[in-house]
């Protein structure tokens, strides 16, 4: 157990370090990072109107759209987009708080739950059972809660 | 061929019309509309990095998450994003030109050759020949450019 968590904060230690494109600016990781999630969260909204709060009426194709596009957010190796001199204490325009580079486990344990709930997800719209979705919804939304409760300043 | 130009538009108008979550405010449809462009440019950048200009070592499952990304973004129904009233002479903090609400069915057939162009970049990417990845890419790119050489401002 022990070894397995060392090891995968080793291997997102090694993704911060090998970019998957030419080496970015910190203000372009932001910038991009903020993006990401804010595309995330416009789908995590259709979702909510049209599957929870049901003031929208339900589209299975405009659903089965927003879990991919979710998904491909969690998907995308955001890792990357984090590097040490990102955080709030050392850059402006962002609320990445520093400890983010002290609990690599922890931010390594959200991060796959994050990917796995929203494959679920993604899964289950396909499949168009409304309150199945309105269900994993809100397993996805705790994982991007836990993420922010624990790495991002108010 | 006439009569299926001018219903695409009328499909696009009534997409526009109907929105897939609550309305959204002007402001918060231009950051939503930026937000969903620069998370497909990042993962553009990552595919360009690795198959085209190869600086980055080629991986298959990030050129494939990555078209997933790119993909998602296309197939996410972004016509709800864009109200008149967002256009860059009535709204602050925005490039985009007023003519493409003239212009629905040159705008329609930009977005539906920008999601087929990424549907088949994804399926090209998920077989990993980085040639054909890598010219299937400029292909979507050349419908990016094709938008912007239209309806986004300097
Ligand atoms: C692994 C951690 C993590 C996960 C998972 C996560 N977030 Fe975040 N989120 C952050 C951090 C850190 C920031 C602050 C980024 C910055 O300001 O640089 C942020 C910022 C945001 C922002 C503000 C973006 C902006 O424009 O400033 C929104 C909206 C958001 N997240 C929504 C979500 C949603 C919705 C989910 C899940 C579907 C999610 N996040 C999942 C860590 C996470
Ligand atoms: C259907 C039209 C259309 C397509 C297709 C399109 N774009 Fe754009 N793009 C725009 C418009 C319009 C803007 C200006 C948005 C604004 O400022 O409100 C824009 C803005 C942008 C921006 C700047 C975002 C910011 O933060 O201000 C980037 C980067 C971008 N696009 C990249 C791309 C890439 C990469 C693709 C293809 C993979 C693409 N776009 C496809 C119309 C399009």
């Amino acid at each position: 157990m022990k070894k397995t968590t060392v090891l995968s904060a080793a291997l997102l230690a090694s993704a911060l370090a090998m970019p998957a494109a030419a080496q970015m600016s910190v203000e372009d990781q932001i910038e991009t990072r903020q993006s990401a999630y804010q595309f995330a969260a416009w789908n995590m909204g259709k979702i909510k109107a049209q599957a929870v709060d049901e003031e929208v009426e339900y589209d299975e194709k405009q659903i089965a759209a927003a879990a991919n596009a979710i998904a491909a957010v969690a998907n995308s190796g955001m890792g990357t987009l984090y590097s040490r001199d990102s955080a709030n204490d050392r850059a402006d325009d962002t609320r990445l708080k520093p400890n983010f580079f002290d609990e690599l486990d922890k931010v390594q344990e959200i991060a796959v739950s994050f990917a796995q709930e929203s494959s679920k997800l993604q899964e289950i719209a396909a499949s168009g059972d409304k309150a199945a979705v309105a269900r994993q919804f809100a397993k996805v939304g705790e994982t991007c809660k836990n993420c922010h409760d624990n790495f991002r300043a108010e």
